[in-house]
């Protein structure tokens, strides 16, 4: 990142007594900026409460961040800002101070376009499991070492992404995507009661296909359930929308419904997945 | 923390794109210093360079580490120092350079001694579940959220610490502390190969509990074999070990077990455990 806020001052660094760094003891937003604006600025703020509010984090002063991402994201085209809030600074030891001063942290860095892959993009399958805990399912927290593990399992540049099973062998996500199935006219994405992330992408992936007469259905997905889907595509904040072209080495179609989510995603700004 | 060092240099802060703060990449050690000495370093230099390997990170320079330690601990008579180790700067995405330039932290916070509870702590258990991943198992990563939130369930000053099970049910560790139970003159402890820290005291337990011919068991534990066990304690390197007085609010016997292991830690120079 090129320019930090924090709590609301430039900066380039963090107090060593921070609990971010200690224990991961916080979370995280990862923003597209696009001509100037922070997309889908709202759900993300929404999900950034959420998660503060099942972590027992004060829910940062919400038009104090976004005046701050407004800050550095309006004189920029193209860009990624990152929000973390930490529970700041405390004592050595798990046990947390409260009322806690939590640290939020704000960064930006411009990026260039990337052309749609319209093809598809190479996906693999990651031996790195991911865990099963309800109480963190569904949140970006910054305890995210499966996510680095599976992600060093690959380094071919032709590969695009990997995906991480849990315990019983259901697909959960990809290291940074969430994942979308169409079987017999369905959408279908995992189940995140148990673990992953509750994607931006995935959630406007969600009302798309609902504007769009398209039944979601939330299921325990296997390997096998992908190598027969009809269509597959992920989903994330940046990317947009990405269908693939092989999966573990085996082609895979590309396909009306995922063709429909794209353009409309497309429609709803997400210029990514504008070909 | 009182006094910090940064790869060797003075500081109280880290750069804002350290993967410690954003991932929580990286791993710690907690090691108790009593008169200026680092104690049991060898050990705790062992599992954070075992750790390292195992999550693809550069062993840090240990006799450089070393120095350090002595550097901030030799004229110190009571403290703990932490280690940090993570894997530094670097770009956005869970993707870690390669090669990468770790962050070696280390910090001292000198300490009051502790008079040794010899009647027994009050320990509860906790609701939060820690969760299964081999790949981690083991390890003192810097990803603790489970640690933090299961501390987070209690306020009262007289529970001493909760215990963690997995969503099996299984009793996996406290939040800070590694657990061990006597059963018919057995010493058992929760196995580690799912989820729990490797405790540099819970080393020193089987250690000198081979010394003094009791067998030791690593086993799957259920509340229901803490609360029909003879004799329970719990081991960390700060505190070395406590006999329980109560165990969710159930009266916990002493014995004669836990002495032997007591007396036997005290005479390696854990002097917490020294009444």
């Amino acid at each position: 990142m090129e320019r930090w806020l924090v709590n609301g001052a430039s900066g380039d660094s963090i107090g060593l007594n921070d609990r971010g760094l200690h224990y991961g003891d916080g979370l995280f937003e990862t923003i597209a900026v696009r001509n100037g604006t922070c997309r889908f600025i709202g759900a993300h703020l929404q999900r950034l409460s959420e998660g503060c509010a099942r972590l027992k984090l004060p829910v940062p002063d919400l038009p104090v961040l976004e005046s701050e991402l407004q800050q550095l994201s309006r004189t920029v085209d193209h860009a990624t800002v990152k929000v973390i809030v930490t529970r700041g600074a405390g004592p050595r030891g798990y046990r947390f101070p409260d009322p806690c001063m939590p640290t939020r942290i704000v960064g930006l860095e411009q990026t260039e376009p990337q052309p749609y892959p319209e093809s598809g993009v190479q996906v693999r399958y990651c031996a790195t499991r991911i865990s099963r805990n309800p109480q963190f399912a569904g949140l970006k927290t910054l305890n995210r070492l499966e996510q680095v593990m599976a992600r060093a399992e690959w380094n071919d540049p032709g590969i695009a992404e990997g995906l991480m099973s849990n315990d019983r062998d259901e697909i959960i996500c990809g290291t940074m995507t969430n994942v979308f199935l169409v079987s017999r006219g369905i959408l279908y994405t995992p189940s995140l009661l148990e673990s992953g992330v509750s994607g931006i992408m995935r959630q406007q992936v969600i009302a798309v296909a609902a504007d769009n007469g398209i039944e979601v259905q939330e299921a325990s997905l296997s390997q096998y359930a992908l190598s027969s889907a009809d269509e597959i595509f992920l989903t994330n904040a940046l990317i947009g929308l990405w269908t693939l072209s092989t999966l573990a080495g085996q082609k895979i179609r590309q396909g009306k419904l995922s063709e429909t989510i794209r353009a409309a995603l497309a429609s709803r700004g997400v210029v990514e997945c504008a070909p």
